[in-house]
C-alpha cells in the first residue's frame, strides 16, 4: 500500500524533453526545475517520501529487515518511474542488537535513568551490574583517579561550551562515547556511562557507536541524558554515596548481507563519468532515522526523479547511491565505489 | 545527609542588625542584600539548596511521600536557621497514581509510541485497549466526526503557532488534554490522546491534569510526543489503518493529609499585615519539579534565609507559604490563606 503513496505525485509530471548543449537552454532546464520543485509538481515530493519512509517503515539499523524493506520499496519504485540501472549491490554488514535495556539510580534515592546503550556495547548479562559509580570529567581525570574505577560504574560527563563551538563540541564529546568503555575497562571499572553528545536535551539520551580498544577487556556502555550525567555529577560533588544497577541485553550477532541501492541516468557523451548523489538509508533503532539519513537519501534519489521526469539527460552519468549501513562504521566499510570515475 | 549540605552554606552570613525606619538605611539594605546574593555568602544559595531538593528527593507528586519528605526537609532547615513561627498547615489532598504504562503502534507498524499518562485518568483495566485511531485537529472536528469515533482512540493533534503566540498556545493547547476525555466519550471513544502542550519537542511527552465531565463515561487518557501525534495523522491523511494498543494502570486512591509549610519573619510595627513569599513544592511524578515549582519554593525560603541572616526585621510580616499541591488543582483547594490581610 505504501507504494501507491509515493508514486502518484511523481507520475504527475509533465515529460518533455531537454537539449542541454547550450547555456541558454540550461538556464530554461534550471528554471524548469526550479520551477517544478518549489511550485510545480515535485513541490513537497521529496518530503512526503521521507514521511513515508520514517513512518511507515520507521528505523533501519544495520542487519534489520526493516533497512531491506527500505531498499526493496525505493527500489521498486524507481524501477516503476522508469530510472536506469537500478540494482542492489551486496556488502557484508555487522548485526548488533539492543535488546531490552535500563539503568536505575539505587542511592541516594530510586529512580529511573534516561539511558541508551551504544552501538556495539555487549550486555551485561542477565543478572546485569549494581555498583558505586565514579563521575569523570575527561580521560586526563580518569588517569588521575584511576585506581578509585575500581569496580566501579565510570560515568563521563565531559563538559564543552556548544555555543561557542557547535560543531567542535560533538567530537570532543562522541570521544568518551567512542573510546571510555576501554579507558574504564583498562582501569578496572565494570561499565562506562557517558554523557550523551548532545546540545540540547529534555533528558533525552543521544546515542551511536562505541569502539573497544583489543588491549583491554569489554565492558558494557551506555549514553545517559544530560540532565542526569550531570545530577550524578552533583551528587559526589555533595560527597553523597551514589549507587547504580544497569541491565542491557545488547548483543552482536554474525554479520548478515545488506544491500547498496544504486540508480543511474547515463551520461550522453560522457558516461563513464559520474555525478555521485547519496546518502545512507540505515538508521539507528531508536529514532525515524529521518535526519540522519533518510532527509538526504530521498533528496538523492528525488534529484534522478526530477531529471528522468524532464526527460533531462545530462552529459555525464548521475549516480544515486542509497548506502547500506553508514551509522556502523560505514563510511569506510561499506561505501565500496570506484571514486576514479567520480567528477568532484 | 543531606540537611548537612543545606545549612553550611547560609551559616556562613555574617548576622548584623539593621533599623530600616529611614531611606538611606533601606540603600544600605538593598545594597548589602544584592551583594550577598551576587557576590557574598548567598550567591548560588537557592541553586544550590534546589538541586539538593530535585536530585535527593526528586518528583514530589501530591500524596506521595516524597511529597511529605521535602516538606520534613525544609521545615526542619528553617527551624535550624531560627526562623519564626516555623509550622505545617494540614490539607486534605488527592492520591492519583500512575503505575505502568504504555502505548504501542500496532498498524500500519509495530512501534512504541511516546506517551504518559494525564494526572486524574483512570486505567485501560488489566487487558488493556486495542482499538483503530480517529485523528483530529479541534472539538469542532470531532464533532463533525462523532459517529467515527465510536469505539476508537481518539487522537487530539490540535495545530498552533507557538512563535506567535508563546504563552496563548498553551492554553489553546491544554484545553484538548484537560476536557478531551469527556469530548471523545461523548461520542462514544474508549479511550483519548492528546498532543503535548509543548512548544517544543525531542519525541518528549508532556503531561498534567485532566478533568472529567460528570456527564459522560470516564475513559482513560494520556498525552502523545508532538511527534507521534504528527505522525498519527500523517497515517490518517494517507488512507493508512492505524490501530493502537494503550495500557495504563493509573487510579486515584482515598485522600491523603498533605502539609503547606509555613515560616515568618514577624513585622516589626505592623505585624498583622502579611507580605506573602510562595512557591509549590509538589511536582509531577516523571520530572524533578525544579522549574515547575522547585526554583520558585527554594527562592521564596531564601527570601526569609536570607532577611534573617541579616538581622532584618520589616515594618510587615513576610511570610513564606510552600504550598503542598498545586498540581492536581491546588490554586483553588488547598491554598488556603487570608487574603484580607496581605498587602498586594
Amino acid at each position: 500500500m505504501l507504494w501507491l503513496f509515493l508514486i502518484l505525485p511523481v507520475m504527475t509530471v509533465t515529460s518533455r524533453s531537454f537539449n542541454i548543449s547550450d547555456k541558454s537552454t540550461s538556464k530554461a532546464i534550471s528554471d524548469r526545475l526550479i520551477e517544478l520543485v518549489t511550485q510545480g509538481a515535485f513541490r513537497g515530493v521529496t518530503y512526503y517520501r521521507l514521511a513515508a519512509l520514517a513512518d511507515t517503515i520507521g528505523p533501519r539499523l544495520c542487519g534489520n529487515e526493516s533497512l531491506t524493506q527500505a531498499v526493496n520499496w525505493v527500489r521498486d519504485v524507481m524501477v516503476s518511474e522508469g530510472l536506469e540501472n537500478v540494482h542492489v549491490e551486496r556488502v557484508e554488514i555487522p548485526h548488533w542488537i539492543r535488546g531490552e535495556e535500563r539503568a536505575r539510580l539505587i542511592q541516594p534515592r530510586y529512580a529511573k535513568l534516561s539511558m541508551l546503550g551504544l552501538g556495539n556495547s555487549i550486555g551485561t548479562g542477565s543478572n546485569g551490574i549494581q555498583a558505586p559509580v565514579l563521575v569523570v570529567r575527561s580521560f586526563d581525570e580518569l588517569t588521575a583517579r584511576c585506581a578509585e574505577a575500581q569496580n566501579k560504574v565510570v560515568v563521563f560527563n565531559p563538559q564543552c561550551d556548544w555555543e561557542a563551538q557547535p560543531i567542535g563540541c560533538y567530537d570532543i564529546v562522541v570521544a568518551y562515547r567512542h573510546n571510555g568503555a576501554s579507558h574504564a575497562a583498562k582501569c578496572g571499572a565494570l561499565a562506562s556511562l557517558s554523557r550523551s553528545a548532545a546540545s540540547h536535551s529534555i533528558d533525552s539520551p543521544h546515542t551511536g557507536r562505541l569502539s573497544y580498544d583489543p588491549a583491554y577487556s569489554k565492558i558494557p556502555a551506555a549514553s545517559l541524558s544530560v540532565e542526569h550525567a550531570d545530577m550524578l555529577e552533583r551528587f559526589q560533588q555533595r560527597n553523597q554515596l551514589i549507587e547504580i544497577f544497569l541491565y542491557m541485553e545488547a548483543q552482536t550477532l554474525p554479520n548478515v548481507i545488506g544491500y547498496n541501492l544504486v540508480a543511474e541516468i547515463k551520461g550522453s557523451s560522457l558516461p563513464n563519468e559520474t555525478v555521485l548523489v547519496s546518502g545512507h538509508l540505515d538508521s539507528w533503532d531508536v529514532g525515524q532515522g529521518a535526519m540522519d539519513d533518510g532527509g538526504g537519501a530521498m533528496i538523492s534519489w528525488t534529484v534522478l526523479s526530477l531529471l528522468h521526469s524532464l526527460n533531462i539527460r545530462a552529459k555525464r552519468t548521475i549516480r544515486c547511491v542509497l548506502w547500506s549501513c553508514e551509522e556502523f562504521g560505514g563510511k569506510k566499510t561499506f561505501f565500496i565505489i570506484d571514486f576514479q570515475s567520480l567528477i568532484i
